[in-house]
């Protein structure tokens, strides 16, 4: 039977939103396996909108679940709304949306705290070992809801390739093992039913990044299979 | 020698802008082929903002450049400043963003006029005979800017499939010829150097899409190849 795949979007596009590219992978990938895919999002105002010319914030407002509908093609639900018991593994790509709209952890680091819709969800999966799929920044969830899990977001020494590595220091100081891998890796925590890839925490080309998704969606898939 | 490939965006989500999945997949099969990729958009306000989860226009006003560089990651430029001469051929993907933002196609259908820094591209590009691949809806600006080419919007039969049959006809009543293609292929105007794939023309999982893309860079980059 088709495995049933929520995909938690945090708006659109990579400075205050979901990762397009990130989001676009993910459901190429479910499609292709023949998942049955629906797409959630908090109905709430994002943290702020960034002008991704400038890189710098504007005034404006904008609603989360109303720009993850850009992704979603207008078929995206109220996270609140969201019947966990309805589906067999959930997916977060990456994107600051996760680390300013899911979680503040753009802001707090380490100290950050979880939307509650999306705390309520990562523990409500991981208690009914329901695999959880998170790339790039995404991972950060699941380090401050799922202490001692295992996670990559690539590698932890800095460089052209890895300009974010610092943040595998982070998810140590979190209390949670980092696994160095590369842009078209991902690492399984098998105990806890973990998928993790750096996707664009890597510098690296676009079609890395799609097939290092490809491999997180494979894994969590096989995982929801093998549930139980 | 790497083709060196322009990709156009109009924003970005599909009812007002750039279809961002017929982007990412642009993106994607181009990195995967070594081409050397920059994007560009108009520095303008688009048409309308429309509300995703709704369907409707809002009052707000965003621009053009801006909304592409959610998709672009940052790296989108004016499309006034376009240097055409260094570029072996240009894409553009697809969304309502091309009917509303790149031409007035969507409130004039057939007696639509085009952007004029896009008209312009087309007519150098075309002149200059180096390929030029549209997906979607985007073929109607080839059907405008180039009378009597060859073009597939999808199939010209309406059906649950294929909700937009009707633009076919369109296509001949601009005088170009409309070729059926299904989802995963791609139309080759071998004169004109054209080539066009329906994308979500098509009422098709999200991976048929892709692939169908994947068809469309395959063959933009054989045509580069074997210019002049």
């Amino acid at each position: 039977m088709a495995k049933r795949v929520a995909v938690i979007l945090s708006g659109c596009g990579v400075y205050d939103g979901t990762e397009v590219h990130e989001a676009s992978a993910v459901l190429v990938h479910l499609s292709r396996a023949g998942a049955k895919v629906q797409m959630f999002a908090p109905n709430a105002d994002q943290m702020h909108v960034v002008n991704h010319c400038e890189g710098k914030p504007t005034g404006e407002k904008r609603n989360i679940l109303q720009e993850s509908a850009r992704i979603a093609r207008g078929e995206v639900t109220d996270l609140a709304k969201m019947d966990m018991s309805a589906f067999d593994a959930a997916i977060i790509p990456g994107g600051f949306g996760v680390a300013k709209n899911l979680s503040d952890f753009a802001v707090k680091n380490k100290d950050c705290t979880v939307q509650p819709q999306v705390e309520n969800l990562i523990k409500t999966f991981h208690k009914a070992k329901k695999p959880l799929g998170m790339c790039c920044i995404s991972p950060v969830l699941a380090a401050k809801i799922l202490p001692g899990c295992e996670v990559t977001v690539g590698q932890d020494k800095d460089g052209d390739k890895w300009p974010y590595a610092q943040t595998a220091g982070v998810v140590k100081e979190m209390g949670c093992k980092h696994v160095n891998k590369d842009v078209d890796q991902a690492h399984v925590d098998v105990k806890n039913k973990l998928v993790t890839t750096c996707a664009f925490m890597a510098n690296a080309p676009i079609h890395q990044v799609f097939d290092g998704i490809g491999v997180l969606v494979k894994e969590v898939l096989e995982l929801a299979a093998t549930a139980f």
